[in-house]
């Protein structure tokens, strides 16, 4: 078997995704941890397009972007729990709700930090809480009654959302603010706890506290 | 067999991609064009979330997103041409140059047009034709000596770059410009010509001018 090295960044949640996913297939690997200010030369020739974690290497093979890596892993590592659904419907689902809180849920977060005014930060913050709502019918429809998304298991709309939890907490509590909120999600509220504290998971995912001295620590906005 | 109808607006480039990998798996399907200005009953209640083309419906279940619905169509319809490659490093490259194409690439074309001034229009141009160096090795690599990304058939890369062409000549032309660069990207520039006359692209691909006349028409600026 070729080895394994996943180039990450304890921040990251897109590094920590594919760390979770990695220890769910209980796949060894070696993790080298990237200072981003001062870019390795195995990250720049690995990703040369974007030059940013993650970066899975395969024996010789790099792979670039989250997504892309946890179907790769799911294809390459078929032992252990699935990350996708085996049904192409349910494998369509679990697809599309990870292109809806990459590209329009998540990003609200900034917008809610950016937004200036009151009335302002409010508009976006009624977003946030639509999709709460429907993060929470999509988490009823795909969990079936079991603890996660993919089910009994941990699965890919889980790895998406959950690796973001560290940020989501962190950027709520500077704000005042439960992104996660109980009363319009109250299962997915619960499902966040579930997720944070599983084996794969713990020594992953950073608190809150780490997050927002990290926060804390740069000073170019990003 | 359950039926299969597609949702599509006949300009839309994600529409439209779906409409060539449909022809390209020789699968029937009912197209309904949609009124994009007075949405129909059915897009809403199959898109409830975003509420937009194209929306596959196979059976029952609505399918939403053209990279998922690709996704889809290749998992279930293993007829004819594959979309994605069959080795799981090659399918990392093609969802790695989709996601660089969507997410990077083609939103700076209209960062182009957007750009006040001389200066801004220069270096947001330098960004573009660096993409399509970036382009052009991607198919070199890719096609390995063939007519396409996808090898001697079209495939996903093709799909999600392709479907653009219409578009990305008509905001060409209308603004003196040749984004695919037959300087930076002769083979690029070659696949293009060859793609836009595949017998499963002709007559859904619109031309140049259709786009133009229909960029015309619309006065809300998008």
């Amino acid at each position: 078997m070729a080895g394994v090295k996943l180039l990450g960044f304890w921040a990251s949640p897109y590094a920590n995704r594919v760390q979770i996913a990695l220890n769910l297939k209980s796949i060894s690997y070696e993790y080298i941890e990237q200072n981003l200010r001062s870019k390795s030369q195995l990250l720049l020739e690995s990703n040369p397009v974007h030059k940013k974690v993650p970066v899975l290497i395969h024996g010789d093979n790099p792979v670039s972007e989250s997504l892309v890596i946890l179907e790769y892993i799911d294809e390459v590592w078929t032992q252990g729990p699935s990350i996708l659904p085996s049904d192409p419907h349910d494998r369509a689902v679990a697809r599309f709700w990870a292109a809806y809180i990459t590209d329009k849920w998540y990003p609200l977060i900034s917008e809610y930090r950016l937004a200036e005014g009151a009335e302002a930060k409010a508009a976006v913050k009624e977003k946030i809480l639509e999709g709460v709502v429907l993060l929470e019918e999509a988490f009823v429809t795909c969990s079936q009654g079991k603890g996660y998304f993919g089910g009994e298991n941990i699965g890919y709309i889980d790895l998406v959302l959950g690796s973001l939890l560290g940020w989501l907490r962190a950027r709520g509590e500077t704000q005042g603010i439960t992104f996660l909120d109980k009363t319009k999600g109250p299962e997915l509220s619960a499902w966040a706890d579930r997720f944070s504290s599983h084996s794969a998971v713990t020594g992953v995912l950073p608190t809150s506290e780490k997050v927002i001295e990290f926060i804390k620590s740069f000073t170019r906005p990003n």
